[in-house]
């Protein structure tokens, strides 16, 4: 339970004159009650109220898991067959006069906000309370920051096994087995996203899905994983070789490199996000490859693994201290090779402190 | 892509007089356009347009894939500095005089539409299709119903190896993580959640994950899993014996099995989802045990693991040819076990198909 976020948000709802908060992402609700479970299709809400306890809400089965998470506060479950849009309200109308409650817009449904306002014509939902969550996310605690650091050194173990499954005729999928397999055996609860690994050409594609494609010499195996520790995220990619790769495979992993390790030695504190993209970029421009990095140079990270600041052209957020964020360029060549290399870490004083230290040059295997 | 479900979908813009819709659901969008991706934060759609060709669009990067997947129309990309809102409206703009466009309410965020309407303020986006969608999928075609009972003949593959894995000390991670190690290795690409094994009275959470927790002789072991297969989803579960278990951990595995049974052999075409899960109900009820059974009796399943129908009390829904669903009791006795047993299966002219024929007995290991 995070007392200090949440009194920080019950303070916004002063100063906005508003009655309450229902927060609906599970992030979020995850991030200030400590409560960690994914709803699915089913209604969870942690709700705030200005002038009485908070409380969350969820399906029945539920509650038991609540009261055990840490949440000292109450824990209202809703069964299967109950309209949870008309419990909830209930117990707004109960415990506060006002009518006007602050909303996540970017999490609640056009269709859940219709049953909301449904079972509460007199509610207004019409704020936005997003913005205020996403900036305490933000700025990491020592303590948040310390939780990266252990997921970033369980993201090192993670590419050493992978880098070790790698041989002549693997599938991708085999070797992404292999690797969580080995992870969850030492006891490695989860990944914060399924892992990537493609080889050769296939690694051209940069979003593509980890295949039955198998491995040759002479290809480069690119693997993007990370894995949670406490709640937190870490996130990195490396890409390595397989045997003796061609000149152009080398050439590509040595500019995105240099574009790499530029954004990550001159990102500063007072920078806007869009200056460090353009830092890699530049370089990975002048080079010839500028029609090849065809996304933002990185994303924030924290409880989730898309969170604030994203690191991208025409975002004018200035960094600052605390801020956890990944690098990431990359370069695709279709028919050719696919490579990225990503370290996530967080601003401090002196700049940008990875959590990852797996090495970046161009290992062979 | 499904023409002749898109082809259904455009006849429904032209009677309501709607000059097109915006799926956004990526389930809904793999499903009509046989392209599958989580588009994660960023915006992927289906247009669909009632005097004009549907487009995809989606992140710049993925239009390659987009146009792979089998997909004959257009595909649109935006990159990540562009707004994919203004991007996709004039598109919208340029290729209809109409205004009026239906959105699946039930996936597009308050938000989204609030950036949609002000990309396009003379745009009226207040009708929803996602009615029209899931009735679409509700009804599975015989293709539809092979591919399931392909993920369901996975599945049983995958109780086979877990049940085997068991052992004095093993942890349910352990266990969960060799399970779908086994199954990568065989080629099996994808798990449709995250499989679920839980030992002991860590079973009577009914919706906790699986943990460090570990086996000892004398306790059950429940596993909730399920496989895609082209797209489509399996979902079982099966409660175990490690050992000699307790008369009453017995007497709740066969009042659970008794209620499954009665269910799945009483299921007809013509009954409502309610009749159904009462059928279930009132077996556990009649045994004592109501109060542990607290969640609905079953979910639809497909491209999805949770669609219509809902097998739950007050869904009037009448069950119909090609229905495909989960009837899945359970009873949570905290302290003591949690059993659930589930198979999923079609409605046919017969009664219920189930997809998993892993014995449902009370198994020892």
């Amino acid at each position: 339970m995070n007392v200090e976020k949440i009194h920080a948000l019950t303070n916004w709802l002063s100063q906005k004159e508003l009655s309450g908060a229902i927060i609906t992402n599970y992030h979020s609700v995850a991030y200030l009650s400590g409560f960690e479970s994914d709803p699915i299709e089913r209604v969870l809400a942690l709700v705030l109220l200005e002038n009485h306890e908070p409380f969350l809400f969820g399906p029945a089965l539920e509650v038991h898991s609540m009261k055990e998470s840490g949440w000292n506060y109450d824990a209202i479950g809703y069964e299967d067959q109950e309209n949870p849009w008309l419990k909830l309200t209930m117990q707004l109308k109960m415990k506060t006069n006002g009518q006007k409650f602050a909303i996540e817009s970017d999490n609640l449904t056009v269709a859940r906000l219709n049953l909301l306002q449904s079972a509460y014509p007199d509610g207004d939902f019409s704020i936005d309370i997003t913005d205020q969550i996403n900036y305490l996310r933000l700025i990491k605690t020592p303590a948040e920051i310390a939780h990266m650091k252990a997921a970033g050194r369980d993201a090192d173990k993670a590419f050493n096994i992978g880098f070790n499954a790698l041989k002549n005729g693997i599938s991708e999928l085999a070797v992404a087995a292999e690797l969580e397999f080995e992870l969850k055996k030492s006891g490695i609860t989860g990944m914060s996203f399924e892992t990537l690994v493609q080889f050769g050409e296939h690694a051209a594609d940069p979003h593509g899905s980890t295949s039955t494609n198998t491995l040759k010499p002479g290809e480069m195996a690119l693997f993007d994983l990370g894995t949670m520790s406490e709640g937190y995220a870490s996130d990195a990619t490396r890409t390595v070789a397989f045997g003796a790769v061609s000149d152009e495979a080398k050439k590509i992993h040595a500019v995105t490199l240099e574009a790499q390790l530029a954004a990550q030695s001159q990102a500063k504190i007072g920078m806007t996000a869009s200056e460090l993209d353009r830092i890699a970029r530049d370089v990975i421009k002048a080079a010839g490859y500028g029609q090849y990095f065809n996304h933002r140079l990185g994303h924030g990270l924290g409880s989730s693994v898309h969170e604030f600041p994203s690191i991208m052209a025409g975002n004018d957020m200035v960094l600052a201290e605390g801020m956890v964020f990944s690098i990431e360029p990359g370069i695709y060549v279709p028919g050719v090779a696919g490579v990225r290399i990503e370290d996530s870490g967080y601003m401090s004083k002196d700049g940008f402190v990875s959590y990852t230290n797996t090495p970046k040059d161009l290992l062979q295997f």
